[in-house]
């Protein structure tokens, strides 16, 4: 079996659990048309990966993954709230294949539901039955709260970058840290403590996290720039059109000759932008070495996150956090 | 001293504590705009109801009203972000007389800066520095998280209103209920909780702060009719242009004559009305008794508040409790 029908499987496996406690925390209460929403956006997919970093965290430093279920649930939680709300920032009409929560329930449901999965973020942690001492349930509860505020200031980057002409690499990692790494590394931190690891393990696992978080989202923005629409859920160039300044678009812009910049600037934040020119600008890219340019950061990240595991023993959990930082990789093979 | 002067000095005084650790918490950080936004809601006014309760339910049963002040703040932070949203969903481009936050910086900020402060809530609250047991902060999490779920409730039964023809008083009490109440509430349930109250006391004053929120928001729904553009900070009949089912509304559609009923489906829910046409409406609402009816309920609510404070001794504390509620009601003459 291949890494990626393997970690499919895992990752298949951790989130039925998980899963169930999301939507008993979301049955329905009046009005219906909000927590029908909220769920929609659960329902419709997404790989639970950062439930996955909660559980196989708490078991490495020796926890019961059962326990860590309210706290997966919460994180997943927190991450479909934000999709709600990025869709409408970024006015994505279409998410995982289907169509986004407010362009199918309208502006204010959008914003409602997403504000609903938030406050059920703390419901979640709050209602968790686990035995758990009352200041590690704070110190999740913080670090839940530290994640919230990242990705509200990773978002507001992310949306003032096409404005800006001079964003650098620096200025890319600084976002996707706040917008992407801080939840990932909130997660296996929360992990580690619902599992009872120490100070130093739980700080090992945030940093683990944290880079293969980094790792995960330059792969996302390759995919972005790469993948057909089937696999995307979305019109191929999306990311283009929006003039997101991904790794791949800031190393481009640095290197291109002012011709080739032209043939970018002709795509780059241009929401009508042609397949055709599309295509020319990604051909650009491919000259300049800007795909590989941003994949080599992504393999530098994903190395160092595992680098951050040596220090633990061998053991299953140990393995399939590995395996998870490999599966990232291999999403661009 | 009339008791609007008096209650008007006690609210600025309570508030310029509170306020401070308000901004002391949404110190500017990157991105600007975002934090500006977050701050620019709160400095442009409010009478700091909310964290008035705190402080003086804290004061009643025994406690230190310092202690209170991050929890008091925390409940500021709730409203505003409340508001943010709010204005966004109606579409709202004016509050407190000036811009609202996304009419001044746009869409995706006016969300982000919202979810930002619902995140800088619990930040509040968990970096609280009292000596607190970490169970009273767990269940003032509890309190604020189940206020948060209600005002979304709340909010989307309330836009979702203007589509329906036959929202009844008992719908428009539970969306109140959900919008407004439950926060005051919550406001004075966390103050009791704080200074060491008894579960009795908690109870009590919730059911205080419950009743005397009903009777502010009706109280509210009534001034949003009546009064004149200055007064409310947004122009005349913008609760009547965007079609809002308050208790006014669902006195006089219930009571009207056909003919009365014309003059009133004019304006109600036409975004464009003319003044002279909302004048007439106003004129038939007074005709058929609708304020007095909505102020009698009102009247009815605060009475009630103050009656949970009977078994309370006598002391500042409840006096100030008592005189809120008389404040509520003297807006109306």
């Amino acid at each position: 079996m291949s890494l990626r029908e393997t970690m499919g499987r895992k990752l298949k496996q951790s989130a039925s659990k998980v899963d169930s406690f999301i939507y008993e925390i979301l049955k329905p209460r009046r009005p219906k048309a909000l927590y029908d929403a909220a769920r929609y956006i659960i329902e419709a997919g997404g790989k639970r990966l950062r439930p996955y970093l909660v559980l196989k965290s708490c078991e490495l430093v020796g926890g019961d993954a059962e326990d860590a279920i309210p706290f997966a649930a919460a994180l997943e939680i927190l991450h479909n709230f934000t999709l709600i709300h990025d869709d409408i920032m970024d006015n994505d009409d279409l998410r995982r294949g289907v169509s986004t929560v407010h362009a199918r329930w309208g502006l204010p449901i959008g914003i409602a539901s997403g504000d609903l999965l938030f406050a059920k973020v703390y419901e979640a942690i709050t209602t968790a039955p686990s035995a758990l001492l009352c200041s590690s349930v704070k110190a999740c509860i913080e670090r839940v709260t530290d994640a919230a505020l990242a990705i509200c200031e990773g978002q507001v980057l992310d949306i003032s970058f096409p404005h800006l002409s001079d964003v650098s690499e620096e200025d890319y990692y600084l976002m996707i840290g706040r917008k992407t790494a801080a939840l990932f590394k909130a997660c296996s931190e929360i992990g580690a403590i619902v599992g009872g690891g120490s100070p130093k393990e739980v700080d090992l696992l945030g940093s683990y996290a944290w880079n293969a978080g980094v790792a995960f989202q330059i792969v996302d923005d390759y995919l972005g720039a790469t993948s057909d629409e089937e696999t995307l859920g979305k019109p191929v160039g999306s990311d283009l059109r929006e003039g997101k300044k991904t790794l791949i678009i800031i190393h481009a812009l640095k290197h291109a000759s002012p011709k080739e910049r032209e043939i970018i600037d002709h795509v780059l934040g241009v929401e009508n932008a042609s397949p055709v020119d599309i295509e020319a600008a990604c051909e650009i890219l491919r000259r300049l070495g800007s795909f590989s340019h941003a994949l080599e950061g992504a393999r530098r990240y994903g190395e160092e996150a595992k680098r951050m595991l040596d220090s633990f023993p061998d053991s299953d959990a140990k393995q399939d956090l590995l395996d998870l930082v490999d599966y990232f990789m291999e999403r661009t093979y």
